[in-house]
């Protein structure tokens, strides 16, 4: 195998793919990105972590076509030294890859391209196109919902289901607190029979990576895999199976009251009363009255912060505990002027609004103190 | 006590004494800030790890003068949120320090002002004033060396010592490396009697944060104390008792060769280099023959990296392995464009040096591989 190609495409490249390998993984080859040089002049890069499968391609001079697996993040981290415009790179007597730019020689260990885990990308039989920044929005604005760690109590995911034959919804809770949003889709002829899908967290900050760099994507499904597809990249990601809880339930049908007012304005105030919040004292406590939302934060202990902010509001009182930095991520995830804060009593979970937008919803449950 | 403050120069006190502040201390007042008001219509910030102490003073108006200390990390903290020009402190009843800006409150736990700690600032009969920029660069060259954590075998402190009347020199070492850098001070006087002074690690960040803003600093001695002093801020510094070792038996006092060449190239190809360098194959190794210089590293297992530099060396051939990142460290504290690399044999210390400057020397201590 022998190939010369650009400095900067191969970095994008390796960029895309690095981010999937599997470093902790006892199995070697799944840090490693499966390079083929074929005759039509392509290098594709293959990484897997088993569940979500990630293959690219870039231009490259082939002079011999051939296979091979190194360390993503050994190659990553060298081409990003290299300051060449093009690499050389060649598969070496002793099973090297050396890699020249300009007056450094790397050779980097390989593991045979046999060794490296099959996977599929795209073999849906039907594909629907998305606007890349209609899916970005959506996507970036409830993953951060979804919990991190493994929880036996939440779903790792984001849920997407049909809303009627045209929307999509995606849904992303850790049972503290929930956020929708949705996009015109033909959802319900790509779901098909399912009920709804989940994406596992990594699997959407992949397709979010992905977005970074397209202003379209295509979007298949087959055999509880997702397939997004991009003009050069292919990402296949395996489904969670647990069933997503009936989060509907949560979300109230009814209204006792609700104000609106500047979104950065409560941001920033909220923000205030933080610094006298820590681990064990968490919560802000939101006080409606006529005319006025007043702030409290604190551990009479330590410290205490109050806030009085003016309202639109007129009708009866209200007081309810939140948890604030949840609070805080529903309000710098919208991106409205301004918020519609609306409740129905302190037992219920808080809604987030943005005042003209029907598409998006962020619910956080209060907490008893 | 009752004061008005502005609040960007009250944001600046604050961060000069929070990094003094110790917080794993089992003695919380350690973690508060000592705030004196007075009827000079001045607010002095007190803060000492019982080490280190520092002292500074701040315009305000003060209607009721008083003392009384806050945690320093939370009235800073709070600070930072607040954006109104001006800030109102007052002690209320039960020993709250209220904190006031625009529409937000704060109140604050107190510890009495008698149990924060007594220290002295600046008692030397004798002070000397130097330059900042002089002392900044001499002492931002040398840190990188004093070592971060406890080790019984070496100093955590920079020493300083006369050479002649007219230069200080501030040595540092971690055992595997050395770097000195001297400027002109009345040396002798100010040291006096002792062969010279230790200034513990933290100590010599606190000069450098209190050079940040100052053109002109004070230096005073007193028992075992080094007084610095700017027009507001006085820190007070207790030295490190251990005797600093004999530095100079290993600076080779002859040489067998020298090269000298472009620092930023040599600093480039190093970092190359380093790519394929781990925890266990730390090493870089360099080779000089005629008008080359080859760097080698990496372990053939996982990946090497080679690289060959032009030089203009005629001479005998020399080859050494150093731990590569202490040779970008010492290349990275220098200012000059060209490097001087200078050897005796592979067992002393490869000298680092500025062309035209005999003030600064780096020295690295060989690897044995």
């Amino acid at each position: 195998m022998k190939w010369e190609i650009e400095r900067d495409a191969l970095l994008t490249a390796l960029t895309k793919v690095a981010g999937i390998t599997d470093k902790k993984s006892t199995m070697q080859v799944l840090s490693h990105v499966l390079l083929e040089a074929d005759e039509d002049q392509q290098l594709h890069l293959s990484a897997t972590d088993l569940d979500i499968s990630l293959k690219t391609q870039v231009d490259a001079q082939v002079s011999i076509p051939g296979r091979t697996t190194v360390s993503a993040r050994k190659f990553l981290d060298l081409v990003k030294e290299l300051r060449q415009e093009t690499i050389q790179c060649e598969l070496t007597d002793n099973d090297r890859l050396t890699v020249v730019g300009g007056r450094t020689q790397y050779k980097l260990a390989t593991i045979r391209a046999e060794d490296f885990p099959h996977f599929t990308v795209s073999v849906a039989r039907q594909s629907f196109d998305v606007e890349a920044g209609v899916l970005r929005r959506a996507l970036s604005r409830t993953i951060y919902t979804v919990p991190m760690d493994e929880d036996p109590l939440s779903i790792p995911g984001l849920y997407w289901h049909p809303v009627g034959e045209e929307l999509l919804r995606m849904v992303g809770s850790d049972g503290h607190r929930l956020a929708y949003d949705q996009i015109p889709f033909p959802a319900a002829r790509f779901i098909g029979d399912e009920a709804g899908i989940t994406i596992p967290r990594k699997g959407v900050q992949e397709i979010l990576r992905l977005l970074e760099k397209s202003h379209e994507i295509s979007l298949g499904l087959h055999e509880n895999r997702l397939f997004a597809q991009t003009p050069n990249t292919h990402l296949s990601i395996q489904l969670l199976e647990e069933e997503f809880p009936q989060y509907d339930l949560i979300i109230p049908d009814a209204e006792s009251g609700h104000l609106e007012m500047d979104r950065e304005i409560l941001i920033g105030a909220l923000k205030r009363m933080a610094v006298v919040t820590d681990q064990s004292w968490v919560f802000v406590r939101m006080t409606v009255s006529d005319r006025l939302l007043v702030l409290e934060a604190g551990n009479p202990e330590l410290g205490t912060a109050q806030e009085e902010l003016p309202v639109d509001y007129l009708g009866d009182g209200f007081s309810v505990a939140y948890n604030i930095r949840y609070v805080i991520e529903a309000l710098q995830n919208m991106q409205s002027e301004r918020v519609r804060f609306q409740w129905l009593d302190e037992y219920h979970g808080g809604m987030f609004l943005e005042p003209d937008n029907p598409d998006h919803l962020a619910l956080v449950m209060p907490m008893m103190v």
